[in-house]
């Protein structure tokens, strides 16, 4: 007979721990809400040369162990450490193996040492790796107790973490994700909740919250996020992250598990997670540069272009979807960046949806859930687990309770092409109003309302979501001269909410709550122009970030 | 109340035969199995300026009118002349309106001559219009008798058509398609067959048959189809025309109707139908150069590229799909076009499939049918209309009988993304046994098991539809040496069946019936890689026929 879910979590989370190193464990106890100082200043656990180490970029990383001048062993072994903290304070491990990571770094060593020749392009290193990507040998189980035990085969690994491999990039370790991956925190009744290390009382975000964190606390040198509702944009924006969530088909997508075996509606993607923007540009160039096409067959074969952002942009701004109004601090981060944008002479556009918000959400969930989680709750009955708040709301404030019938499926596919219609048109008529007369070149606009949102509460998903449904590229930037402030980002105590959605909103904002996070926003461009995205996104950062 | 359906097509064919002027009328009592004689010899109503006219391919028809040798009012009056005499032989027509074409046709010529300047790339050239891409202004009804007076808007018509007027092309009829469009021959109970105009005792293939017939018989300079599972490729094979069926989301796929609002699994394409393959060139050419994407949100945005085929072909063959055997006629188009692609020295490399296709082809039809024809069946019952036959034999042939489940549709989807990855791995892997060292740079194989079929009778679709579930691009191919031959292509009375579909083929097979029938076969190629599938395919084009 099947455990029950608790026995099997205890199990699962004792195995877990037991994997990290006593002479890595810190005592947390007495923590503060933010512990990203166990990232930021001098550790016991850290020499300076590892602090040093983990502190480079992925593209500083690389040219330093293409120099000699950091072996691959002491660049993984440096990791190792922070990744063991980071864990601690925040929860977002669920397999550790440091010693199969020290392993491939040595042969990476030897082969540099004997040959004289770098493995492949990412030579040494280290990325984390999300639950669903498989990785040979390693677990696999999408926060499903029933699951807990599932493990990854050779012919599993494949499409982006395969060509990770190849190109000598070294594992150590796996980050969780929540129940079925279709929620934006991360927590599972068989991991627990991830928590935000700049605020440990809000989420990380999900479903990539334990990437996220892993390159916040420099666990990691690169992260490898997926995304169908918001998934790398919201963990990558709640840590201040950059991430990429590419179009659909444009990166590889094989190699994944999923709870369900194929929703196309709104299809999936997976894009990195960096420190920096020049870092997920170089990611990004390299899962291009693979060819994916030849062994995803999905895979729209579009080779990396090297292009240029215009020297003045036409920047689109989208403050309010007509749905819900964001938290201060988002609204703020738009205002200083408008002003930046339109000091460094740019030209900035003011963009109003062409459509209902709020009904496309409702219509994006009936696609997401077209099963009515038919497997999910199979899944769930075999351990007699419950579903996590997250989900449950989701549910409930959807209707989601049954499966939907192909007819459905044919108008909900109809809908979803009716509003890209409408989206695109609507982008490429702002050239008859710009003054550049040319459409916008992005749009700049929130990713989440709030900087981020306390544990199993259910946020909005209109400001990624709808992007998924339009499949339009999306670059998390985050915005680094504001931090959630609670004597700034005060609440308006005369707000009128102008949706059911808006009034949760609106009540889901506390200023003591939020203070200390990061916020970010989203940069969307034009469906298969990533590279004009990266250009125009490293443009916008130089002037909102002065990179 | 609604009119009982007999009712209606009767009025909608009195109102379309009315539109075909009495001067263009032909005598058709007595008329042969073989019309093609009316299209390729000399003919009582037609000039021998106009005989000119009309034999010319679409590219040199536009260079003419460039060079002021023709007018387009005298082009277009040629083509008219020629479509009424086809309809009459073939049944093609659903509505034929020679005066509007004529007034296009007069506007273009006064634009030349006033500005000196063509209208657009397509300036004159006529094109058909297939019943269910919007003309505005036009009918369309996809064979129901309850849409049997639908008419465009100017809003409805958009995407290619929209593309094509833009350029200067003109129209002046609307050819019919199958009830529903899922149908491998050109039947409804609103406009009845479509005759193959070689052989009227066999279909013109569907459901662009009416396109197909129009390209043939010299009805227009250029024809459109659409394909989900062979409905290019049917008519065109069967009628002996060059024909693309491109990548999905390539050219445009908007502007056009459909009975179920969107099946995504299996994704529709729209693509020319020609008499040379140099036409099939420019018209993709042009289709790309329009920058579709920039109307249809679902087009990848691959410009055209200008490539040039290997100087030797590595070209893989399939004879057998392991299902079902194909007919005679179809074996020897094969065995010749192999003989003299060796003798030019290309390489012939035997390929055989990596999955079951009876196993694939019933997937398909589930992934095509996941409504269980829920919209089609409630037009039906509107005006009381039956299925037609080959509606009624596939959907018992394959118990097509009810809506599927969410979870269901989820594990079609999977299936199909699985049987796409074995497909590559399995081309891609040819590189190991090649000659070459490359893998295959085309595959040819056959289109139908048939030269062509008996109306009303179910053929086998995996040598067209396999293809559209993986979504690759599919060239025709007529074999010009290669007409279906009583005294050669003998029946084998020793076969022995593999499967229910090979008995039913072989079954099918009568050297008598199929005698006189072109033989076509279909080249495909990479997965978005249309420019070197026809490159590849003017090489072989040119070994075999001698084009």
């Amino acid at each position: 007979m099947t455990k029950h879910w608790q026995q099997i979590a205890e199990e699962a989370r004792a195995a877990r721990d037991k994997s990290i190193p006593d002479e890595y464990k810190i005592d947390i106890t007495n923590c503060k809400d933010n512990v990203m100082h166990f990232a930021t200043e001098k550790n016991a656990l850290l020499t300076d040369r590892q602090v040093e180490i983990t502190k480079l970029t992925a593209t500083q990383l690389l040219k330093a162990i293409r120099e000699r001048k950091y072996t691959c062993v002491e660049t993984t072994q440096a990791f190792i450490i922070r990744a063991a903290i980071a864990h601690q304070l925040t929860n977002s491990l669920s397999e550790f193996f440091p010693e199969e990571g020290l392993e491939m770094a040595r042969k990476l060593d030897e082969h540099y040492e004997r040959t004289g020749e770098l493995y492949g392009p990412l030579h040494g290193l280290p990325v984390s790796v999300k639950d669903h990507l498989h990785l040979k040998g390693h677990l696999w189980n999408i926060g499903f107790t029933a699951w807990a035990n599932n493990r990854s085969t050779e012919e599993d690994e494949d499409g982006i973490i395969k060509s990770l491999r190849d190109a000598g990039c070294v594992f150590f370790m796996k980050t969780h994700m929540p129940t079925s991956g279709m929620v934006l925190e991360t927590n599972s009744n068989l991991w627990g909740h991830v928590y935000n290390p700049y605020n440990r009382k809000v989420t990380s975000g999900g479903s990539s919250g334990g990437e996220s964190v892993m390159i916040s606390m420099y666990g990691t040198a690169m992260a490898v996020g997926t995304d169908a509702a918001g998934s790398i944009r919201c963990p990558a924006a709640f840590l201040g992250n950059y991430a990429l969530k590419p179009t659909s088909a444009r990166f590889s997508y094989t190699g994944q598990a999923n709870t369900s075996p194929s929703q196309i509606t709104i299809p999936g993607t997976a894009g990195p997670i960096c420190r920096t923007l020049e870092d997920v540009k170089l990611l990004s160039k390299f899962l291009i540069d693979v060819e994916p096409w030849n062994n995803d067959p999905n895979v729209v074969p579009i080779p990396w272009r090297d292009v240029k952002a215009p020297e003045k942009l036409t920047v689109g701004v989208l403050r309010f979807d007509g749905t819900v109004m964001p938290h201060p601090p988002v609204l703020r981060a738009i205002d200083e960046s408008v002003e930046k944008l339109k000091a460094a002479g740019h030209e900035v556009y003011e963009f109003g949806m062409p459509f209902d918000c709020d009904e496309v959400m409702e219509k994006a969930v009936n696609m997401y859930f077209q099963s009515g989680f038919a497997e999910g709750k199979a899944l769930l009955a075999e351990t007699n687990e419950p579903l996590i708040p997250a989900l449950s709301q989701i549910f409930e404030r959807y209707g989601i309770d049954r499966e939907l019938k192909g007819s459905e499926t044919f108008k909900l596919n109809a809908y979803r092409n009716k509003v890209r219609k409408q989206f695109l048109d609507h982008w490429l008529a702002t050239a008859n109003s710009t003054k550049s007369g040319r459409p916008i070149d992005a749009l700049l606009l929130p990713i989440s309302p709030g900087a981020a949102f306390e544990h199993d509460v259910l946020p909005y998903w209109g400001y990624t979501s709808v992007y998924n449904v339009l499949d339009l590229p999306g670059l998390v930037l985050p915005i680094k001269g504001c931090i959630a402030d609670k004597n700034k980002d005060l609440k308006d105590p005369n707000y009128n909410p102008v949706s059911s959605w808006d009034k949760d909103t609106y009540d889901q904002y506390d200023p003591e709550l939020f203070h200390g996070t990061p916020v970010s926003l989203q940069v969307v461009g034009r469906r298969y122009f990533e590279e004009e995205l990266i250009a125009i996104g490293e443009a916008m950062d130089r002037d909102i970030n002065q990179v």
